[in-house]
């Protein structure tokens, strides 16, 4: 029950200690970003894109402008693989052969289609806003119908996922234990700086609470679990 | 000169202004990052892979067990492309419609193929850990001809790149800078950690010279940049 069961394209082959496909964990390591990469083919030819995307239950959303050549192209309805990661630190080894990586990463497989709706599309756009912002869509002016008609949004269904983690020291063979160099765990995050505020921002306007999320030297993945209620680590499933 | 010429599949169809496709502009936004996302299509499927990869001139590299899936789908030698994106901070604006992120990404198209040759593997692989840990292949053990054959290395030269970055403010309609709510940036690095050392460590071993960049809280991107004697920070094109 509440696996996403992988057929043979999301199965992971090898090494399926790391792998793991319930939709808690799927779920979890989806919400830990906002960014992702998405693998899509046009004439032929694949693309591999970055952009900002988002979740509501199985579905996933991203958007764009109306004349993006990715979003045109997955709007009729193609089959796009999107995978996020998060890269939590090198793995340093006694060998370059046990040299590793810490990681959270999750691939989703399905098929991209256009929403139409107005409604829809408004809800959706709202619901990015608040997944970064809690609270900010009641602060800000609302879009206009030109601006929502410039928008093309993408939806998914999460059809098939799969997880890989990877976390802890090297592992390393027994013969190289005693090679007298270092070996270990050089962690990596998405730490938050110190706020910038627009130059054309009139006096007196502070950050309200929407930023408060954003303090400077707290991790970005921990701040986008927070904000749909999730624990801030998802499950590891080991090395 | 010096142009990575991009065909109707590289160039940026919106947005022109933050394009850039000189080849040091490419190299710079490639170098300053380890970790990327590969699309490619097996028996019709896009997916899209993390991997680690690394630079020698025009030509990159990637690497992984001889098992996997997708080296066994590339080495025959297929199309693909090859996409990093760092994320440098979100852009709150007064409006949902004018928030965005600030990025430096590169896109990068070409046929991957096998390197079967195993001094040339032996070379690549040493490259890539000298990229993350100057000196370090002095102070390893040689990799076994086992190690070297249970590895596949892919290598792929870099046919079109095209490259976008976002820097800089929110930019606001003229109607919305009256609103009353803070906007600006919100900035995001990717930032080191205090080294975990491997429990399995004797007593009496330290970090040494090839950990040394890994300063905690420095920016890893500024590392990666450094190692490869580059600027910390790649030319900015604009918004």
């Amino acid at each position: 029950m509440n696996q996403i069961v992988p057929s043979t394209r999301a199965r992971l082959k090898r090494l399926a200690k790391r792998g793991a496909y319930d939709r808690e964990t799927v779920h979890a390591v989806l919400d830990a970003s906002v960014t992702c990469h998405i693998a899509y083919v046009l004439d032929g030819q694949p693309y591999c894109t970055p952009t900002a995307y988002w979740r509501d239950g199985d579905r996933l959303y991203w958007h764009g402008s109306s004349v993006s050549r990715m979003l045109q192209g997955q709007g009729a309805g193609i089959p796009v693989c999107l995978t996020t990661t998060h890269i939590d630190g090198l793995v340093l080894a006694r060998s370059g052969f046990n040299c590793s990586m810490n990681y959270r990463s999750v691939m989703v497989f399905g098929t991209a289609a256009k929403v139409e709706d107005e409604a829809h599309k408004l809800e959706a756009l709202d619901a990015y806003v608040e997944r970064l912002f809690p609270g900010r869509v009641a602060e800000m002016r609302r879009p206009t119908v030109k601006e929502v008609r410039a928008t093309t949004l993408i939806s998914m269904e999460i059809e098939e996922a799969s997880v890989k983690i990877r976390s802890g020291p090297p592992h390393d063979d027994d013969d190289d234990l005693d090679a007298g160099i270092w070996a270990g765990v050089i962690p990596i995050t998405e730490a938050i700086g110190a706020l910038q505020p627009c130059p054309l921002l009139p006096a007196g306007i502070v950050p309200g609470a929407t930023t408060d999320p954003y303090a400077p030297g707290r991790h970005f993945d921990d701040i986008l679990r927070a904000n749909v209620g999730g624990a801030v680590a998802p499950a590891d499933a080991g090395e």
